[in-house]
Order: structure tokens, then C-alpha cells, then sequence
């Protein structure tokens, strides 16, 4: 893997009251709360047609994570035997992507609040997508 | 969003009998094949703990997706007023990553065969992640 990279870059960040990894639900709806998520000028046209309501997958960056772990004991339970990542939801893992199911509670200019995302404050949003079907929690 | 950048490496790229994008249905469920992932030996720790019969989320980079497209017509329908592309699953997007929700079929030491799946041949693939809730389709 070490011949070809992409370049991410982001569309915006998280506004969190969740400050640190501590502090964060292992998934959002473990408790966490709702975030503003700030939309970079530069791409704030792509957000058109996003509503108030809608459900969306939120993928960020987690640039907080080890990208060199490849095993890890599932949900930090040290009674759980060592894991590959991929067959985990570690932070840690080689792209350290997330992905959030959220709701949008509301929108302001170039800023949309979505929640509830177990993201902390700071955390790089690099794409928006829907929510293909009701049934969906992936 | 020209500042900061973050690096993705593939992981693997898929091996599918989907040449190219016009061939490729908008989504898996719409009569998509299976393709084999071919998990880089470097990573391959990683995929320990997947099982034949599990449903992931296979994150891809849409390698020939246009970046610089802010606005579409929903699948490509040009009856359908121009959306933001994050309102969208167009493939064409300022970070260009498919979430492709498969199950798994085979594995045959680092090659994972999954489906089905509507990424054309020589995708990368930059993460796996398990699906969280059977009820999931996100």
C-alpha cells in the first residue's frame, strides 16, 4: 500500500462540545450529542438540497487516530480477544474514516447541525451523503 | 479546503467483472456482480475476524469520479433539478468515496470476494468497517 496515495482534503469541520476521545460514546447513539458541522465556503454548493430532517452519513476524518494498528480488542474490552480492524469500529485503522448516521436539526448559511455524532469538536468532515433507505442504521 | 490535506492509501482494490462506469449500475442492489478484493499483504492482518456470511460497509475511492463537480441531476436524470452533490450518491465529488454495503462470499487467504458491488475493476478500496445492526442498508 505504501506506492499510491489520495489526497482528502476537508469540506468542514465539527463544532463539538465533545472535546477529547475520553470524553466520547463509542457510537452516536450511545448518548452523544448533537454538533455543528462548518461547510468550507469553497464547497458550501454541494450541501444544496440537504433539508432539515433528513438523514444523512457524515464521513469524517479521525485525525486523532493510529493509523498503524491493524488488531485491537473490540470496543476497548480487554476481554475480548485481539481483532482485525476491519472487522471492527476502532478509530484506529489504516484510513481512519468514520462514519455517522446522523439526523440534520437544522441549517444556518453554511453551517448545518447534525446529531447525534460521537465525533469530537474539531474533527474533519470529508463527505455528506444520504441516507438511501428508512430501514438504514449500517 | 486548499490548506490541509490527509493522505489515503488503498487498502486493496477490487477485481470485478464491471469494466467501466457505464456499465456499472448506480447501486449494488440494482443487479451488481460480486468482485474479489485483493487485501494488500500490508494490511492484511487487518481483515482477521471477517467471516463468510458478514455484511460490511466497503469504502471505496471512485478513482475516476470529477472532483471539481458541485452540483448534479440525481442519477444522472436530467428531468431531476440540479442537486448538491453531498444531497446526492453521485459519484462525482469534491472526495470521491463509495459506501458500498456487501456481503461477504469467500475468502481465499488475502482475497475477500464481496457482492454485491457496482465499483468497476481496479477500484481501490482505502476501509472496511462491519455493519453495526442487521437492519442496516444505509
Amino acid at each position: 500500500m505504501h506506492e499510491t496515495y489520495y489526497s482528502l482534503a476537508p469540506i468542514g469541520y465539527l463544532r463539538s462540545p465533545l472535546k477529547d476521545r475520553g470524553a466520547a460514546p463509542n457510537q452516536g447513539r450511545e448518548g452523544a450529542p448533537d454538533a455543528w458541522l462548518d461547510v468550507d465556503a469553497v464547497v458550501a454548493e454541494g450541501r444544496e438540497g440537504i433539508e432539515v430532517g433528513a438523514e444523512l452519513i457524515v464521513i469524517t476524518w479521525l485525525h486523532q487516530a493510529g493509523r498503524d494498528i491493524l488488531k485491537t480488542h473490540p470496543r476497548n474490552d480487554q476481554t475480548r480477544p485481539l481483532t482485525g480492524v476491519f472487522a471492527t469500529r476502532s478509530p484506529d485503522r489504516p484510513n481512519p474514516l468514520g462514519l455517522h448516521r446522523v439526523t440534520v436539526r437544522e441549517i444556518a448559511g453554511n453551517r448545518v447541525k447534525v446529531g447525534p455524532i460521537e465525533a469530537i469538536d474539531g474533527t474533519p468532515v470529508v463527505d455528506l451523503k444520504p441516507v438511501l433507505s428508512a430501514s438504514a442504521d449500517f
